[in-house]
């Protein structure tokens, strides 16, 4: 048994990598700025071959390992799949692959929702791949059997939100249909299990209504991060040598900037366009 | 950089081992079976010998590393100091020696302190032992330091835990009159930063009025814990072949099985008496 060693040779001052099919993992950077103010991050955004969702496991999981590519190569010292479908789908291999901590955003959720129930019926939104890859119904189970976890995918959301039409009346309409087959379930705590969909999230509260208990799996994945930060000791320092915040898309830098500044508390982001197809080992 | 083996072959439902000075850490326990209720706690408070607070450091260590010896002998997959005075003088000596998770109780209650904190000004109170070796304010200071920390040792809180007068007219006399330290301080965040002191919350809470946010070291630390077994994919399983909980001390049984039915939802609490000088490694 040995599977901690403590001689950490990291430098604390290093970024923190977040990745995501595109803009969604803003809203895990967005927990991240408040919760760890120290922290330097850098994100990567798969924008030109978003979403994520609707593709086959074998291409999800390639995509994935170009942007942990891309990273690594910019010497992150833990990195964050803000990325439901690419948790779902890649997070055991490259956790197992990696020496520098990796994670994702379905534990923390789940076990968000299983401290927040209170009548066991926990629903589940989010991509087709998330979905029907079941990661949260049998993370959820893992941890308890009393529990009911339906399962939702709506792949109407992401194209909606990345469009930059979140909101929109059209983005109200989608949300409202959608979520009505939540409507005779009686579940009481509903996950967002897509990093984009926190920026839906005054619809889907609407949706829902008030008795219904909203998890944000990217701003539990933050109190993650931090507790691993802090138990690896590879927090940054408050007077450590900060780097600038860093976010890089595949696809179009515009529309980028336009999402990023209207959700994360950042004066003039710059967004720098980036091909990770060729990164290489 | 090699700092995480995720070859686990620990099996997810060995108990996690609790040390604590005497009674104080089964305010950590009550907060594990809540939160965890699959898992399984083996506890040992060491109360021939408490308090530690007074006492000089490398007693202090020499005793919690008997405790921790004792644990490692019931075959537990981590081990949580929940005894702020062990953790402040021997976590960082114990969690480099050992292959298992440690966690201690000052890293999470420093974070919660810096997470509720509005006015930047924040209070500790703990024993000699605690306050004297500046553990919180290193911590906290570590993270912010915009952050004024005040720290109030309480030598009288343990003995009247451990005496079980926790809920006397006298527990209330002391706790007022220990606190008012804090009168002209325009503290908003005050850290129980000693296991036992949770059993005097009500008195506290009282004395500092409703405007100053209690932190229970504690509790925060079992949120940490859940992190680490479930990064660890040490987690119990809901239909894992449980073991009952255990709860050994070096002082009298009697004493300790009243507090211990007092604070613990559990029934039938059976309590052993245990040597732990001779151990031997």
């Amino acid at each position: 048994m040995n599977y901690i060693k403590n001689e950490v040779d990291v430098m604390n001052n290093q970024p923190i990598g977040f990745l995501d099919s595109g803009v969604g993992g803003l809203t895990v950077v967005r927990e991240a700025l408040k919760q760890l103010p120290n922290e330097t991050v850098y994100y990567v955004g798969d924008t030109a071959r978003c979403p994520y969702g609707p593709r086959p496991v074998d291409q999800i999981k390639e995509f994935t390992w170009d942007m942990v590519r891309f990273l690594l190569k910019q010497d992150v010292k833990m990195i964050v799949i803000a990325c439901n479908t690419a948790t779902a789908v890649a997070l055991e291999e490259i956790k197992k692959t990696l020496d520098i901590p990796v994670v994702g955003v379905i534990v923390p959720g789940s076990r968000a929702a299983l401290r927040e129930t209170h009548n066991g019926r926990i629903g589940i939104i989010g991509t087709v791949g998330t979905i029907n890859s079941e990661e949260y119904t049998k993370e959820i189970k893992r941890k308890s059997l009393d529990v009911d976890v339906l399962g939702l995918s709506c792949p109407k959301f992401v194209p909606i939100v990345e469009s930059h039409e979140y909101q929109s009346d059209i983005a109200k309409k989608v949300v409202n249909e959608t979520l009505s087959h939540f409507n005779a379930s009686n579940i009481d705590t509903l996950v967002m299990g897509c990093t984009h969909y926190p920026l839906l999230k005054p619809f889907i509260k609407e949706a829902m209504g008030e008795q219904v208990k909203l998890i944000d799996s990217g701003a539990e994945t933050v109190t993650e991060v931090s507790v691993l930060l802090d138990y690896y000791d590879i927090s940054a320092l408050p007077n450590s040598d900060k780097k600038e915040h860093r976010f890089f898309t595949t696809g179009s830098v515009r529309n980028f900037e336009t999402i990023s500044s209207d959700w994360l508390p950042i004066q003039d982001i710059s967004v720098e366009h980036v091909d990770i197809t060729d990164i290489g080992d």
